[in-house]
């Protein structure tokens, strides 16, 4: 187990029972040893479920069932493994993700249909789902409604901590909460809902209408962050609404009862899209990009991604350097409209750069003190209409290339 | 003076007089001391030119020079510095460009259109024109037909070794001599004239001809190799020809007489972008990325260029790791059109995968032995169409990191 990212939060967060959900998790020894690797969580009947999946052409075995499957939107069971991707895995890679999925719908006496899988791990080899298989067995008598934590070391592949975010929510009288859990570190890049994370709630929410509500707090949280530009294979966004909570269903996402809960999911969303990016691979610092004046919100968001996926710019914020031109060049990639001699730069809120050029006799040293701190923040004003975005991203250090020069071995 | 990229040629090539040509250089220290940082090249009245630049849309102020004037056609001398871009320098880096044109008109008595100037370093800090256009004053006494490593040298930044390339062409009866310098080893992307590269010929080419082949030579070359799919402001390559062997002017670039010509330019270029990328900023492996099969050859590019940017792949290989599974994930978010079961990857020249999945144990010991090794070919074969392309890259390892944390300071 890797030291824990220096920008880890201080501890996993109390993360209440969300009525109709129950957990457990196992050692099915899948590539770890001495740690739990398989998470299986019971859906009460009648459970709601949405879904984001990655954009890849070449998505894994369960992102296609589970992209298949959530169009009928019931949830019974998920099942969940680390070490092993099961992308990549052709057709036999499609026999094993039947062979769980029909383990756990005989598990909970339910339909297939039912029944979402996930996998996170190595690509391109088969998956060992005997044991996958044998572990859920054994995993029933130990279902409980409070096994967060574990469940969220469970799905953990190179992540150095276990990331979870609760709120709770007002619908009309009744009060909701909706649990997160997610895990990412590498192989993280925006356009899909990255890496795999899973919302819990007992929110009396019908499918479409949770779907639509997904689909908005993924447009300015997992897709508005990138640790390294590369588009992962097995992207797995599920959010189950148990309607535990009770109170009648609500079909409609613009139904006016459901804006405490949009700004609920949307804050937790956003809370664990930042927790991938602090646990980025080899991350030290944390680095906000906000863009505006562009000339949309689409042409924001695609100048902040050029800006984070910069490695010259990701390896100048690890060597604390403030070094605005890179930023200049990566804005100049991005290919959207942009007015050199109107275009502003800040870093840490201080003005370098506009009309063109460097702010003549900027003092550097506030912003050279920005620089050596962990929470880094960018901005640059396109000055040419009101598009606006902000991302996230990481520094770029060696770190990184250990991790990923050694993975496999 | 960092030591030279373990994949750097043996020594530079013997480069011969081109007739028409005469360069010289010089120590203005603009930024390096103790090294030339000017190059000034004189060209004999009727060169013909032609010019490729920077996509970028925040391009450097000497870039919307040539740019504009490359149109003219005609070309008396050229003016490079290194140590500083003069991108993102506003209005006032414009005036700087117009003082070191003006200063070379004055020397040469040409028109300033036929000036053209190039400017390579860090971006966004004003240049010293003063420093170029006294150099300048001092070199025209020194300028001499056989400076070309001299040449190489003083327009390099952080390149460890110099680069140059020649080739020799026959055009009807004559004789031509093609050479070639370039640098770049980091904010290397395709898709534009990568980096400074100037080409020199004597052959008798008009100038609308000669930009032809040099959009054709370009397109195989410079815009399919990446270090770090970072894209420079400042990128311009320039090709002259100075028509001084003789001959009938060709007008045409489809004339038959150019087919040999074609030929050797074309086998420069690429030279000339394989020299780079064996320079890339931390380099210790050259990759091939041969793609066939995709639905057009600028999909197969696409494909390529996917991989060959993949931060994940580039460490792989780095580590020596034949990790394939990368090299799926990068197809997958290349967004062009793929069929798992289709596709085949082979590493070394050996199958790795295909129909969807691994070769059922395929020997891994020549492929491991193959990853060890400076020399390093992917090949992905995705079986839908007759599209092909060949894209080259080099490892990501933690010299780049130490580079580029660096840099400025």
């Amino acid at each position: 187990m890797p030291k824990p990212s220096p920008l880890a939060p201080d501890r996993f967060p109390d993360l209440p029972v969300v009525p109709g959900v129950r957990l457990a998790t196992g050692a099915a020894e899948i590539r770890y040893q001495g740690r739990d690797d398989v998470l299986l969580v019971e859906l009460t009947p009648d459970t709601a479920v949405a879904g984001v999946f990655t954009q890849s052409t070449t998505a894994a075995a369960p992102v296609l069932w589970c992209r298949e499957n959530v169009r009928h939107g019931a949830a019974r069971g998920l099942v969940v493994n680390s070490g092993n991707a099961n992308a990549f895995t052709g057709q036999l890679g499609e026999r094993s993700v039947e062979r769980s999925v029909s383990a756990v719908a005989a598990l909970f006496g339910c339909s297939e249909r039912e029944v979402f899988v996930a996998s996170t791990g190595v690509i391109g080899e088969q998956l060992p789902d005997k044991k996958v298989t044998d572990a859920v067995g054994q995993l029933q008598g130990k279902l409980a409604e409070g096994k967060w934590e574990a469940a969220a070391r469970a799905i953990m592949t190179t992540d150095t901590y276990p990331k979870g975010c609760t709120r709770t929510a007002q619908i009309d009288t009744q009060s909701v909460v909706i649990n997160g859990i997610t895990k990412g570190s590498g192989m993280i890049a925006p356009n899909m809902a990255t890496m795999l994370a899973f919302v819990f709630t007992d929110a009396a929410i019908a499918a479409a209408a949770l779907q639509a509500l997904l689909t908005h707090a993924v447009r300015n949280s997992f897709n508005c962050i990138t640790v390294d530009s590369d588009t992962s294979t097995s992207d797995t966004l599920l959010l189950f609404a148990t309607g535990k909570a009770g109170g009648e269903v609500i079909v409609d996402a613009r139904d006016p009862r459901l804006d405490d809960f949009r700004e609920q999911l949307d804050a937790l969303m956003l809370d664990l899209a930042h927790q991938i990016v602090r646990d980025g691979e080899g991350a030290t610092k944390f680095v906000t990009i906000k863009i505006r004046g562009a000339e949309s919100d689409d042409a924001a968001r695609r100048v902040g991604l050029a800006i984070a996926n910069s490695p010259l710019v990701k390896t100048a914020i690890a060597g604390g350097d403030a070094n605005w031109g890179r930023i200049v060049m990566a804005v100049g990639k991005a290919g959207e409209a942009v007015d050199r001699d109107r275009l502003a730069i800040f870093v840490g809120g201080i003005l370098l750069a506009e009309c063109g050029a460097a702010v003549p006799d900027y003092d550097e040293t506030p912003v050279a003190a920005h620089m050596r701190g962990r929470e880094i923040e960018i901005a640059v004003d396109l000055n040419l209409g009101s598009g606006q975005a902000t991302v996230w991203t990481c520094d770029l250090t060696h770190e990184y290339i250990d991790i990923n020069a050694d993975y496999r071995s």
